[in-house]
Order: structure tokens, then C-alpha cells, then sequence
């Protein structure tokens, strides 16, 4: 709660100012005045004359603000550790926000006083856009490199370039003018391994020893993949997008995307790829890039210290991820909103927007811009288009078993290009079928307007486009992004419509089958705590259902605001596991103070006891604004007022828990209070919430794994 | 509050059920139950059994929601009005979604009893996706058929067909074979005015009788549509962008899209077209897509009864507009997300893309898709560029001063072309020097590359289609939307990096001079309460400053749960103007029990004047569970607790002004009350933060107009 305490320490500032001085002075009457009056006033009063004053004042004179940040950066600094989060804890974007618009106030305070002061205060406004400038750098870098390496080493399979070891088989032969267009993948420097090892290029022995290598390589590098993976980062396995959807949403998993991640999952990835399996480097892509946005942002106080902020740099590369994954910028920033973003405010729009555009002038991806042509009127299907729907069939099934089963090996593997390929040969089947059929019947209704004999009325090529993207549709759930992929990767921009309906259509049939997507449905797997916004919660349960304690728990926890001492709450620190223990005036009235976090909590009590002079066991615990009058032998109390967040949130027991609901998901909360006309009554966290909609949806609550 | 009631009168009846039944039944012992215990018990125990017993049920038995709607659904129809707004008023989001879900439980719960109601429940699950299609078809052949009218009213200015009058001149002279390609627009059935008039073709007469007739119609095609617009539908000018933003973000302006508005704009926009002014037809166009959207909805309960559900189908079809203004159906998507919606979760983006798909097959848009090839390789500027350039130069100057006169006008009238057109001058002019420059310094370092003598290697059309852009993102700042729409405009798929950062910069060029688009602009000159999501709140005020009551304003107007009579409430009524009033325990404890809304008591009152016996002005008004003692001679009791919103938003007077921003903007609340340890301070209204903004940006707080 840095911003908090800076804050409160404020008041203490302002208020004693405001008592030994004479209260015209306009800078010491601002709004944190106000407040502590509040603080101090118990009467029932709604209205007394220095709240008026105050209010006034604030509302009259600009220069409060500036006058009061000018009195937060005289203190101290705040106790070192406050406000940070456990791993595999989920995140408070309130507070966050809050945190990261208070350091914002003190830079834009502090502007001013020197040029130096000025030049930081450039740097941080600046910032934003050049951690997301150097994201799409590396991203687009990497991306590249990623892609050479991979051609590389798929050429390795086959053979190799003596006259440069480092040239794949294309560029080996660019150099050759000995060979003709045909055969333009032959020349003298380009050996295949059954050459280079039995010396001979022709007959059945090199073709086996070719067979033998190629399968060999093949393994080596699945193999090194998977161990790789194994050995130093099991968080690269994967595309990763489930992961930083919840990431995104406010969870915490270090090292997730820390740099070992990003080298591993680099290295495996081409790898992975160059070995064969059926598998894709796109969704990997999104998470490297992502990788690169969360180690830039430590380079920036502003993000690195602000899990929040943080979050937005992220959206971003996932933005660039897929821009230089598909050459598609548009594309990527609408896949970062529709996908995978959690919180997506106009700003994190404009900076993934020109992290894709940066992502992609990097990789200068040349976009398989190729217009589907095909003036070949339609005719009877020959033997070679027999064969060819044969093979379509089998290359179907065996695609969509190899897909199946790799999508399991725990190495970096993509789900795009797999699905988009099942896709496409289910398409290019159908096209065929229809082409014959048009050609056959074109005097049907259908096909009497364009299909006259020796006319070209049916592009299987279409077929398969749209295939394409109705079957990775379906396995993701994505609409907008997708077509917007999928038109940035062709270009046809006169098959959009039909685009559309395809993936509307696939959209449709899966959510037939079951509302989640891959992504959400891996979400849903491994626990990990995310509230999804495309479910609609709709039960009649309030919030007093949800709640805890329940029958047979123990009474909530709770601190008092002047009456414990520090050894009460250690050993209710000790006694319970809960995260935060909501502070109320008395146990009689039970009226609600405020909030105060387990973490913080022992970290101040720590250093209280390092710091502090004469803070022992017994030493009374003070939330409040005034300590209590002690006995003369008690020994000095210790006042905590800092780290206690004065505004927790709060809803009545009334309250039907599809607002508890929509209030956590738009706020991004971590804990909320319920009180009934004013009393406490409980605490509903993110974790009840989540149980409580498996337990309604006929699923194992215990599913939910953290907190 | 028709859910809030119906589901408090629910509790009447379990609550009697089960105190007379055995409290085995697990029917009675539901959620609801739960509630009525808190309400009796004021002890400060935090859980009674009774509670716990419930939440036990409701946690296990799936029953329980079923049961509780099915006795809803029992009692008599909620009282008329209540839960609807008055004009210019602001809608609570978070009670209309209650209202909607509530009614869809009810819905759901009758399903299983008919086949009846069972197609009722489908055709409430498809009435979404269906009032979208009637959107999208409405609005594709409005757009059809203003293109078709504004074509032939523009051709007739200069003459007509008399073969067929109903012809513009291009379809007039598709039949006659007598003329050359050259001179096709030139044919016997083509009259023009002078030919009709005068008898005669060529000569000087002719041409000034073309010219008198050609002003003589535009002149009247402008006044004609001024003086529609002006005597039946005022809300038909402009091009109704701002107004729909504010309606989206949860204002109500009654007729605004109605009927009238409709019919008057669809006319008057052909007028203003055909009369040649310089304006655009798109956002217009929008506006009209947004008319047909809110007539429709009046076909479905669902969306008729419901403002916040109404507004899912207006994003719908703001983006069902723009995908007919430019034959851009993903553009349109975006400019909804972007531009114009408040509240966009993903089903709405569905539905929108829904929407934009079936307006787009509906006119069937050829889209322009004219790909810029000029392969006339550079050349010196002969006498004909060198005229070129200074009339560009004059039509870049015309163009600007008519445009902004013309906005100005009340007529419908659309700023994309005319702000396009401009920029396209600018960037034509811009391609042409650098293309002279290129040709004539081909060895700068520039150019080496690709720009040796007679190759093609300057494209100005290029350059005029990124100043459209460019121009058009600076008046209106959108950016990812913009693209895509010139994206689908031109097809230019190879051009998508410059135009991303031709936008990014003139959005950044833009914003240094000022943040708002010209759109926010708008809404801020009318006055409309807009909480705008892309300005960030930074200042260091609290709750506590910005509520009401201020200084010298009277105390808080608060009623008491049990011991006010009719006659006390109806004074406070008519001595004040809030639109709500704080319901609390007592004057002494302060405590908030609820909130309860002006027009609601009003109405309340009324009826229940009417339809019940013995209320009178002094019979005592009950917002609490239990009717107090009463002396015997009193008269009866009004119960009103039903109108009560039990769950009214809280937070404390030390919240951050900027989270109060941040939750109304984020959960679109009409007030909240701010409280101080659980007893009421005061109350902050949208009006107030809109105040308080427009205060700390030095602005004029009495320009919020509205509440």
C-alpha cells in the first residue's frame, strides 16, 4: 500500500499543521485535511464546519494538489516489501492502479524543481512507448531468427551445404547457374547425407541412408527439444497462452516469463519445428514475445514495480506475438483484445497497435500476399484428382492424430497452423466435391448463374481458405481476430464475407458442444484461478450465500482498531492462513475500519521490531488515527496505520452475487467485505467466487487450486 | 426495481412459509430465506444457525433456485413505472443487468412447464441474434436505397432520362448502342436541362441554363432538407456520432433514435448529398443503422424493457452502419469497439460482427477494391502536373473552409469523406514533390536504392490514400478501426505498415494540442454527462470532497426505515430535487439500510393512495422488515420496502476520487453513497464527478447540463 501510507503519513502532516496554524492558510486545508477531521470527529454531525472549509478549499484552489505531494515526498521512505505479492497469488489492480497514479503524482510534482527532475519525468511519461518500441524490436527479431534456424535446420534433415555449412538447401543453390529452373533444388554444393557418407546419389542405398538420417535428426532434435524443456525451464513447454491469459488477468507465476524461459523456449521452438512434428510456432511466438515485454519492463521503474502497469506492456507483446507470427499487425492487436487480454483500456489498444507495427517493419514478413487465382474453367475430375481426394482423406486423419497426440509432448507447440491445416484439407475436400458436382449439374438453381459449361465458377482454393478458419475458429472461439488473421495472411479481401460466416457458423456449432474454447478449457484444467468474462453467472445466490465464515467455521477474523497487542496479532497470523484480516472499531459495534494484508502485516511488525525502539510482545497495536490513553508503565505502542487500506471495498449482504461477480471482474478485486447496515458480517475473495460458480456448475470446487 | 421486488416480496413468502412449516423443507430454506433471517435478527452475532441452515441448502441443493423464482412468479404484477427513467436522465447499469438477468431466470424456470413457454425461452435465447439480423438488413437496404436516390437527385441537376425518369444518366445510356465508349455518358434519352428548356445543346445559352437550373436544384435540394429537418425532426442534423456515444454510455434521450428521426434523416441526407455539399453520408449513416437498431429492439421484450440490453443492440448497429457507409463490416466492428461504444463485452462484439456480416451481404458493397498500380515509371513535371499542383492547392484550401462551414449546418451531415478528401489533396500533393524530387536527385541516399532513371519508384496515389487516413485520425483519433476501414476501402494489403504509421503519428501530433476527438469535443459543447474512458482522473481528492452536502448546503436528505409518515416523505419530495434518498436505521445511528429513488417513492405513493385502504398522510411508511408497534388508533402501515434497493454502492470517504472514477465508469452507476466506519457521510452522483472534473480542468462546472 505505498500509495496509501505515503498518503496517510500525509494527513498526520497536514492535520497537525492544520491545528497549530491559523486555518485561512489555504495549502494546509486540502483535501487530506478534510479527512482527519473525519478521523477525529465521532459525533454524528454529517456536515461540521472544517469538513466544509476544507471541502471548499480543495475544490477552490489548485494548488492544493501540488502543495500536498509536496509535503508526501518530505517523508521517509515506506517500509521496504509493502505492497509487493507471494507467488501464485492473484493481484489487486485497484490498489495497483492506485500505486502507479500516486509515483505518477510525485514525479509530475517534483517536474519543476530541476532540470534534472524534468528530464525523469519525460522518461517516465515516455516510457510506455519505448518498452513497447523495444518489445516489437525483439520480437521481431527473434521472430526472424527463429525462422532462419528453423529453415536450417529442416534442410539439415536432408543434407548439407559444403561450400557454406551455414546456407539452407535454397540459398546453397541460389549461386549455382549449372542447373535449370527445374531442377533448381540440385546442384554439386548441395550433398544429401547418402552422399556425403556412401558416396553415392542415386539407387535404393542412398535412398535408405537418406531415409535413415532424415529420421535420425528428426529424433535428435525431439528429443533434445523435450529434454531441454525438461531439464531447464518447464514452463517453455506449450504454446503458453493459457498461462498468460491468467497471467493477464492478475495471477502470479514467476519465471514464467523470465529470461531462462525465453532462451529454452527460443532454442526448443526451432527445435521443435525443424524435428517435424505437427505442430506450430505461432502460439510459442506470442509467448516469447511476452517473455521480451516482461524483461523490457524491468528496465522501467514504472513497470517493474507496478504488476498492473506490467500487465499492460504484456498485452502489448502478445499483440506483437502474433503480428510477427502471421504478419498480421491488425491481427495481432485484435487477437491480444479478444483472446487473451484481460484489462484492455484504449491506451494498451494504441501501444499494442504500435508494438505490432513495430513488430512487424522488424520482420519484414512478406505476408503470403497471394490472391487465390485459378482461371482454369471447372472439368471432369481425372484419375490424378481420384488420387488426389485419397490422399487429401488420409492426410486428414493422419494430421489430425499427429496434432492430437503432439499437442501432449510437453515441448513448445502451436495449435494454429495444425488446426488451420486439418482446416483447410477438410475444405479443399469439400471444394473438390463441389467443383465436380458444378461441373456435372451445372444446371442446377445453385450453380445456373455462373457454372455454363467451360466456365471457372468454383475455387477449391477458397474452399480450403475458409476451411481453414472455420476450423481454427472452432477450436479457439476467436471471431474478429481470426478473420482479420486470416485476410491479413491472404489478402483476399473479397472473401471476407465469406470468412465471417464461416467462422459466426464454426463459433456457433462449437458452443453448441461446450461454451469454452482450447484456451479457456486448459485454463480450467490447471486450476489456475481465472474469471472468465465470456461466462454469464446467473444464479439467484446474495452475497451472504458466498461468504465466509460458514456454519461450523470459526468466527471471521478480525483486528481491532486500538485493543490488540502485537504477540494477539502474531499468533492470529500464525493461527490462521487467511491473506488479510479486515480491522473494525470494537467488537461491539463491529463497524468496519479497514483492511490490512498477512503480508503486510509481518513485514511491518518485522521491521517495527528491527527499527523501532522498545516495540516488544506486549506492545499495544494502533490502526487507529489516535492512539488510546495507556498506563504509564505500558510500553510504546505501535502505530500501523500505513500499511491499513482505509477503503476496502464493500457490498451488503443483499447483494446478488452476479454484481459481486461483474464488480470482481471489472475491478479486477481480490477480496471484497460484506456488511449488513454497517455491521461486518464477512469476506468473499476471488477464490470463494470461483468455487462457488464450479460448485454451480456441478464441478469439483476444489478444481480451484490457488489463491 | 422490478427484480429487487419481486424478489423481496419473494422473501414475504418464504419468510411466513417458514416460520409455519417445518424448516426441513428444503424448498423454503433457499437463498432468499437467508436474507429474511438477517433482516429479523439485529444482534451483532455474525451467524445465527438459521443463516448457516440456508446457506447450507442453497450451497447443495440445485432445487432451491427453481422453487424461489417459481413462487415469484405467484405474486401479483410489480407496480406500473417503477424501474424506468425519466428523459435526460442517466441509467443505473449495474440495476438494469439484475433486471434482465431476473427476468431471464424467470423465464428459464417456467421453460419445463409448457411446450408454450419452452418456445417463449427459445425465442427470448434467440431474439439477440435476431433483432441483430433485422438490424443488419434494415440497414443494408437503407444504405441501398440512399445510394440509389442521392445517384439519380445528383444526375438530376444536370438533366434527365425521358426514355425511364426513374434512370440516373449512367444507367440512361447503358441501352443505347449508338455511342462510343468515349462519349457513352452522351446519348439521345439523356436530356439535359438546357435541351428541355431552350431546345438547344451547344452553344453559350445552353451552358448558363445548365448552370441556373444546376444551382436552382442544389440550392433547393439544401434548403428543402434544412427546413425538414428543422420543422419535424431537429434530431435528424449533424451526423448524431456524439449523441450516440452519450445514449451508448447510458443517457437517455427520448425520439433520438426514434421513428421520425429516422425517416426525416434518411430523406434529408439523400437532399443534402444530391445538393452537393461538402459532407459524407457515413456517419449519418450510423446514426440511421442505430434508428433501425432501437425500433427493432421494440420487438423484443428483452431489449424494449431493458436500456442496458437496448444498448448491446445499438453497438450492434453503430457497427452495421459503418460496415454499409464503407462496405467495411470488420472496420465497422472496430469503430463500434473503438469509437462510439461504452460497454462492449464480448458477446456484444459477436453480435456486432454479426450484424456488420449480414448489412455487408445485404449491399453487396463492390468496396472500391482498386488495388494503386501506376507502373508509368517517374518523369520530369511537364506544364500539365504544374497545373495540376496549384489546382490542388486551391481544391485543398476550398475544401477545408466548405467543410467546416458546412458541419456547421443543421443538416445530416457526415465529417469521414470530407475530412478523407482533404488529407487525400494534401498527400497527393506531397507524392508528386517527392516523386519530382526523387526524379530529379535519383542518387540521394533516399532513393539510390530503388530509384535509377526511368524505374517506378514514387507512388503518390500511395501517398494520397495514408493523408486520407492521416487526416481522418486526426479529427477523429481512432486508430486500429481506421486502419482496417481504409484497409477494406482499398485492399491495399502491402500498404498496412505506412497507414499504421501514418495514423499513429497524426494521433500523436493531434493529441499534443489537445486530447479529445472531434466527436468528444461535440459531447463536451452540449453538455452531456460522458464519463470518458480514455482522459485519466489524476488528482489527489478524495470521496470525502467531492460528495454532497457541502458548506452551507442543508444536511444529507435521508429517510428514516420506520418512523417517517406519507406526508413527511411527500414534503421531502416537493422540497427537494434529488432524484433518490438514503434510506437509514435511525438519525442516531446513521447506519444505511438502503436507497430508495424519487420517482419510485412518487409513484409508490400514488398507487398506493389509490389501490390500498387506509393510507393516509399520516399513516407511517415501513422500509424495514417488521412494521413496528403501532398505538391501536393509528392508521395502517405503507410498506414500501419493496421498492427499496437493499443493495445501494458504498465506499469510504477516504477512497480515492480517481477508484470512484474508475467504478462508475467501469460498473455505470447513477450514485453511490460514501460512508465513514458504517455510518453514512454523504452521496457522490455522476453530475457531481462530471462537476469535479470540469472544476480541476479549469472548465465551467456548470456546463454539465444534464443528470
Amino acid at each position: 500500500m505505498e500509495s496509501e501510507q505515503l498518503f496517510h503519513r500525509g494527513y498526520y502532516r497536514n492535520s497537525y499543521n492544520s491545528i497549530t496554524s491559523a486555518s485561512s492558510d489555504e495549502e494546509l486545508l486540502d483535501g487530506a485535511g478534510v479527512i482527519m477531521d473525519f478521523q477525529t470527529s465521532e459525533d454524528d454531525n454529517l456536515l461540521d464546519g472544517d469538513t466544509a472549509v476544507g471541502t471548499h478549499y480543495t475544490m477552490t484552489n489548485g494548488g492544493s494538489i501540488n502543495s500536498s505531494t509536496h509535503l508526501l515526498d518530505l517523508l521517509d521512505e515506506p517500509i521496504p516489501g509493502v505492497g509487493t505479492y507471494d507467488d501464485f497469488h492473484t493481484i489487486d489492480w485497484v490498489r495497483e492502479k492506485c500505486k502507479d497514479r500516486e509515483r505518477h503524482r510525485r514525479i509530475n510534482s517534483k517536474k519543476k524543481e530541476s532540470a534534472w527532475e524534468m528530464t525523469k519525468s519525460l522518461y517516465d511519461a515516455w516510457s510506455g512507448w519505448l518498452v513497447v518500441t523495444l518489445t516489437g524490436l525483439a520480437s521481431g527479431a527473434l521472430a526472424g531468427l527463429i525462422d532462419i534456424a528453423a529453415d536450417w535446420m529442416t534442410d539439415l534433415k536432408e543434407g548439407i551445404c559444403l561450400s557454406a555449412l551455414w546456407y539452407n538447401h535454397e540459398q546453397c543453390c541460389w549461386g549455382s547457374n549449372e542447373t535449370t529452373f527445374e531442377e533448381r533444388d540440385k546442384c554439386p554444393q548441395w550433398k544429401t547425407w547418402a552422399e556425403l557418407i556412401i558416396g553415392q546419389a542415386e539407387g535404393p542405398g542412398s535412398y535408405i541412408m537418406n531415409y535413415i538420417m532424415y529420421i535420425f535428426w528428426a529424433l535428435s532434435f525431439a528429443f533434445l527439444a523435450v529434454s531441454l524443456v525438461k531439464v531447464f525451464a518447464p514452463y517453455a513447454c506449450g504454446s503458453g497462452i493459457p498461462e498468460i491469459k491468467t497471467i493477464l488477468s492478475g495471477f502470479i507465476i514467476r519465471g514464467y516469463l523470465g529470461k531462462w524461459t525465453l532462451m529454452i523456449k527460443t532454442i526448443t521452438l526451432v527445435l521443435a519445428v525443424a524435428s517435424g512434428l505437427s505442430l506450430g510456432k505461432e502460439g510459442p511466438l506470442v509467448h516469447v514475445a511476452c517473455c521480451c515485454g516482461n524483461i523490457f519492463s524491468y528496465l522501467f521503474p514504472k513497470y517493474s514495480t507496478n504488476e498492473a502497469k506490467k500487465r499492460e506492456v504484456l498485452s502489448a507483446a502478445s499483440a506483437a506475438g502474433v503480428s510477427v507470427a502471421f504478419g498480421a499487425p491488425i491481427g495481432g492487436v485484435l487477437f491480444s483484445l479478444e483472446e487473451v487480454s484481460y484489462y484492455f483500456p484504449l491506451k494498451t489498444l494504441w501501444r499494442s497497435f504500435f508494438a505490432a507495427l513495430v513488430a512487424a517493419f522488424v520482420l519484414r514478413n512478406d505476408m503470403n500476399a497471394s490472391k487465390i487465382v485459378d482461371d482454369i474453367p471447372d472439368r471432369p475430375a481425372g484419375i490424378g484428382v481420384y488420387s488426389a481426394i485419397w490422399q487429401l482423406c488420409l492426410a486428414l486423419i493422419f494430421k489430425i492424430i499427429m496434432t492430437v497426440f503432439t499437442f501432449g509432448i510437453k515441448v513448445p507447440s502451436g495449435l494454429f497452423i495444425p488446426s488451420m491445416a486439418i482446416g483447410a484439407i477438410a475444405g479443399r475436400i469439400v471444394g473438390i466435391a463441389v467443383e465436380q458436382l458444378a461441373y456435372y449439374h451445372h444446371d442446377w438453381f445453385i450453380f445456373k448463374e455462373w457454372c455454363e459449361v467451360g466456365a471457372d465458377c468454383i475455387t477449391p482454393g477458397l474452399y480450403a481458405m475458409v476451411g481453414a478458419a472455420a476450423c481454427l475458429g472452432g477450436v479457439t472461439r476467436m471471431t474478429v481476430s481470426l478473420v482479420v488473421i486470416v485476410f491479413e495472411l491472404t489478402g483476399g479481401l473479397e472473401y471476407i464475407v465469406p470468412l465471417m460466416a464461416a467462422v459466426m457458423t464454426s463459433k456457433w456449432v462449437g458452443d453448441a458442444f461446450g461454451r469454452e474454447g482450447i484456451y479457456e478449457a486448459h485454463i480450467r484444467l490447471n486450476g489456475y484461478p481465472f474469471l472468465d468474462a465470456k461466462e454469464e453467472f446467473t444464479h439467484t445466490t446474495l452475497a451472504a450465500d458466498v461468504m465466509r465464515p460458514r456454519r461450523n467455521d470459526p468466527p471471521l477474523a478480525v483486528l481491532t482498531q486500538d485493543n490488540m497487542t502485537v504477540d494477539d496479532i502474531e499468533n492470529m497470523i500464525n493461527e490462521t492462513s487467511y491473506n488479510g484480516f479486515p480491522v473494525i472499531m470494537s467488537k461491539e459495534s463491529q463497524r468496519l475500519v479497514g483492511f490490512a494484508l498477512r503480508r503486510d502485516l509481518t513485514i511491518a511488525i518485522e521491521s517495527a521490531r528491527k527499527k523501532q525502539e522498545g516495540i516488544v510482545g506486549s506492545s499495544r497495536v494502533c490502526f487507529a488515527q489516535h492512539t488510546p490513553s495507556l498506563p504509564a508503565e505500558s510500553p510504546r505502542p505501535l502505530k500501523l496505520r500505513s500499511i491499513l487500506d482505509m477503503s476496502p471495498f464493500t457490498v451488503t449482504d443483499h447483494t446478488p452475487m452476479e454484481i459481486v461477480v461483474d464488480i470482481f471482474r471489472k475491478l479486477g478485486l481480490r477480496q471484497c467485505l460484506v456488511t449488513h447496515n454497517g455491521r461486518l458480517l464477512g469476506i468473499i475473495t476471488k477464490k470463494d467466487i470461483l468455487r462457488h460458480m464450479a460448485q454451480t456448475a456441478n464441478q469439483d470446487p476444489a478444481s480451484i487450486m490457488f489463491n
